[in-house]
């Protein structure tokens, strides 16, 4: 089965917006065994839509576009597919229903053109979007003597992202016998390269499952998917694989696994929050240089109030003082960013809110304030729970950019706590 | 002058990694007035490569190719357009030495797969690579009566983008005399499909300057883009423009304008830190289901800290009692998510931190949580500053999902903060 990724949007054309939905999708078909050779983008100008979408389906079993279905854009790519289809634009009342529902939800007014997302090719499967308020189509016709599919997805990522998961992916597979399961192994203190080199041998021998590396912002991830009759087999052969990989040199660094994206996404969020449960600990946080991301990276998480209880964002030395108690003369003597003010920050922190256990952050983030000894990227931390204070230094490294040093520090200020809890720290 | 891009890699094909040179160099020839209608990737395959070139140089003056020029590829890129425009390929002495020099410094083994990066199509501009190994090349010739370019850059963004700046954006301004300048109007209060229901009539007046709406995740932006002989010229236009728009009914939904990528991404918290400064007040925050989302949104800006203090993040209502000081009787009438609490923690914020005005939220942000009198999505906020405390209660609707919920708080509080600082409420 050979699927094609069409991206409608002027905005993506003048580099407006990084085209996610492409990499994301792509991804997905090539975790469910389909071959992806060509991806295109083209705006929303009808006639260039028209003829890329031609162009497209001469060449692929399964054309999914993304974008150019809200109503601005005059729904131009739904109206380009049907009539290369052959099918007329037809009401389609529940959808109509479905998009005065969302409206009167978020307290909006609905306008004349929302109702031209309602207007349907007839005979199409509809996608129901939870997330906005235009469906996604999916559409299978004979052209040129060939069975074709065509599947339309909202371009916004927060859209399509779900929508693909929920409805393209079953309506794909569906076309197929065989399931697919995946299983994330989540790697720590090893990049992607390195992963790759170790696992060369695994990743040759195997087609099913097979075994990918994948580079994350703060981590490195080992994809394995199994094709099989039926879920529990494709289960199956991923725990053998699992087995694997986990007795080798690869083993070490395996800190959790996931099998869903929302797992994926959050694992180490969510190896925390099990962590904490474990436990029994309550947890808090004393920020400065992430200023509240690792506290709202925990909220993130529906249900993380049961440990979560808070945090103390300590940005100016005032805050570190007075709500924290860090003593005015370790501001004086070591610095803001020291260990021996991170240590003073995790147990304020942790005397002010009560937690079991704390962590803080104090660091140079860039791109000013750095120093010849306290270079942009230094990072200090502190634990403090009721075994005592801990304390470390990372360097992030001064090539890297406010938003990724940032990252890394809050990501990595989480990984502490797992260490702590797990008793390796 | 109009351009395409082909992005060669497989790692693109399989959504192994994001296409982030696309976007790149596409909002780069968008700044400087080149047309793009079509944008593709195709894999290390020579076959669809060629195809691919051949497809694109039909439509095309200028054919940007990136990736697919490295050791491990083969350089297939280089080979299939120097085919393409029946150049021969021939060893560069000068860019041998380069390469030899760059593993040198590296202290790294030169291989033999090296030595073919310094194969070049005769009569090639070369682009010296100061970021890597392998140099980027410009052809120019005539293929089917027409002169057609194309230019070739490595696939790494850290050698793509410096390597566009540089060399083949120099070498683009050769060939044109006009220059693009966009000014983005942000709007608060008003959703994409009326926005553009009100502008209608100018988007399809104008034609240079061109009008268009854009929905953001939590605002909706007005792009307003002029191209001219200068960019003087083209900055009056937009100014002439943003006249007339401002001056119906679009006007009274602006709130600030933007004319860079950085500016567009961050236009509330910039407008925030901009009030902050102006009014001469110090900030901090009181977030409960945010929990740190609006304090680290504003330490995302670089020299944040001359305004923002920091912030207390009371998830749990003991943090609410006992750090905020909200009075127990306030939580047990009340309630945690109750204007009277929003007000009691935006004071205690302000209080604790000796902040000039704080902004406080509580809320369910769902999925769980919510009752008939408080729903998923009811978030009360509050301000406090020298003249008192102002409340209010929004609704964000029950349909939406958590993360979704949590950013619109997180904007309308930083909006709430512009607007108390511009003396609106």
């Amino acid at each position: 089965m050979i699927c094609e990724i069409l991206n409608v949007g002027t905005e993506l054309l003048l580099g407006d917006i990084i085209n996610t939905d492409g990499a994301f999708i792509a991804r997905e078909l090539a975790a469910i065994g389909y071959s992806s050779y060509h991806q295109s983008t083209v705006g929303d100008n009808p006639a260039r839509l028209r003829e890329a979408i031609r162009v497209a389906l001469g060449r692929c079993d399964v054309l999914i576009l993304t974008g150019g279905l809200g109503p601005t854009c005059d729904d131009i790519t739904k109206v380009a597919v049907a009539d290369e289809f052959g099918l007329k634009m037809k009401l389609n009342e529940e959808v109509l229903d479905e998009i005065k529902a969302y409206f009167a939800a978020v307290n909006r007014v609905m306008t004349e053109n929302n109702i031209s997302q309602a207007m349907i090719p007839e005979g199409a499967t509809i996608f129901h979007n939870k997330w906005g308020t235009a469906p996604g189509i999916a559409v299978c016709g004979e052209i040129g003597g060939e069975t074709k599919h065509a599947i339309l997805l909202p371009g916004p990522p927060s859209e399509c992202e779900p929508m693909f998961l929920e409805c393209a992916k079953p309506y794909l597979l569906n076309m197929s016998d065989d399931v697919i399961y995946s299983l994330n192994l989540h790697l720590r203190d090893i990049g992607e390269s390195a992963a790759e080199q170790i696992l060369r041998p695994i990743m040759e021998e195997y087609t099913n499952p097979t075994v990918a590396p994948y580079a994350l912002e703060h981590e490195t991830r080992i994809r394995v998917t199994a094709r099989a009759k039926d879920i529990e087999s494709a289960k199956a052969m991923c725990r053998d694989m699992k087995k694997i990989i986990e007795s080798g040199e690869a083993g070490k660094y395996i800190y959790c696994e996931t099998d869903t994206p929302f797992g994926a996404k959050n694992a180490t969020v969510l190896t925390l929050l099990e962590e904490l449960r474990k436990n029994g600990k309550t947890f808090a946080t004393a920020e400065s240089c992430t200023a509240g991301m690792i506290s709202a990276r925990v909220g993130d998480i529906p249900g993380a109030s049961d440990v979560l209880l808070g945090g103390i964002v300590s940005y100016a030395n005032e805050v570190k003082e007075n709500v924290l108690g860090v003593p005015h003369e370790v501001l004086v003597q070591y610095g803001a960013v020291s260990e021996q003010c991170a240590a003073k920050m995790a147990e304020g922190a942790r005397r002010v809110t009560g937690a079991g256990i704390t962590v803080s952050v104090t660091g140079i983030a860039g791109p000013d304030g750095g120093t010849a000894t306290k270079p942009v990227g230094m990072v200090c931390f502190g634990l403090a729970d009721e075994k005592g204070t801990y304390m470390e230094t990372k360097y992030f490294g001064s090539k890297r950019n406010r938003a990724k040093i940032r990252l890394l520090t809050t990501m990595y200020a989480m990984m502490l706590v797992i260490r702590r809890l797990r008793g390796e720290i």
